[in-house]
């Protein structure tokens, strides 16, 4: 089902910390589940190497290499409405952090099929699910 | 060239998987190669720590570590015209991923003179070239 | 002040190179210092795994794991005019890089007390201060 995905959608961006806990697990790894169980399209989760915020701490990767507290960055390409569905639960689930939404016009989506079976291979109990 | 660059421009993010290849080579490297070959302006990859999206399946640079198919987020800043005309190629390269259009006012745009020196000094065949 | 921040922002980026100094230290460590004591609500730096674009070279982590001139993204969400005030001092810190403007709507900002108390353990002399 290529380019099943075209038209404009919301961009929602989750500033957390790498060290946040939800139920005992990193908090961003209980988003993607969130996620994965509302249906929502994708995400993706980048960790920064600094920075500042809620907290008003200055984080480094370098001065504190051991440190779990690096911000981390969870982004989400949906409709304005998946997104909202979604803002009661993160208000529960985030303990301190931002949120920010922002329009963005999505051009291209299209499985891929070849990594979809090399992904099979690298299965994870309880982290991975089927496509419906 | 500085300042030639002020003004409303379009922010692309295409987020596809870092095992993703392109006639062999990783894609997002095929990716600055047709940019630069394209004369547009810049761009830069990130690497994401986890995702999931178009295969649907979750994966955690912690528990895959040796997976090559962690998300990659490949950004650019370029005209709606620069931006557009590039678009039929990526059609063709990317086998699955998201491409998103967002607007974005740059404020400063300047070339690094003494990082490109430094820069000089770090050539790579077929990964450089000059600027024009 | 939980929720003194909802609203339209503004997301600003500052697309620059790991290895860019400012008196002695790196840029983006001068830069989170900049938004600390002008009163920033925050700001997070993600280092990028390949790019070209200013000094129009392309780095790849692959290629160049020595080289300290990956390409970095400072990000800050802030209202316009604390963006605005603080546009000068980047014009004279940022030797080469490119800054973006857009527009993101804040849904949520919360601080983290618990996460600041863990973070008072790590502080760092010059790299940390007090929330006023």
């Amino acid at each position: 089902m290529p380019h099943r995905f075209k038209g404009e959608r919301t961009l929602m961006r989750i500033f957390i910390g790498e060290g946040d806990k939800h139920q005992g697990k990193p908090l961003y790894e209980a988003l993607l589940h969130l996620f994965r169980e509302r249906g929502i399209a994708g995400a993706t989760v980048v960790r920064a190497i600094a920075g500042f915020g809620s907290s008003s701490k200055v984080h480094t990767e370098k001065v504190l290499r051991l440190s779990v507290d690096l911000p981390i960055i969870v982004e989400v390409v949906e409709t304005a409405e998946a997104i909202e569905s979604v803002l009661p639960d993160l208000d529960e689930m985030i303990g301190g952090g931002l949120i920010t939404l922002e329009r963005a016009q999505v051009v291209m989506y299209r499985p891929a099929n070849v990594r979809q079976s090399q992904a099979e291979m690298h299965r994870i109990d309880g982290l991975t699910a089927d496509d419906s």
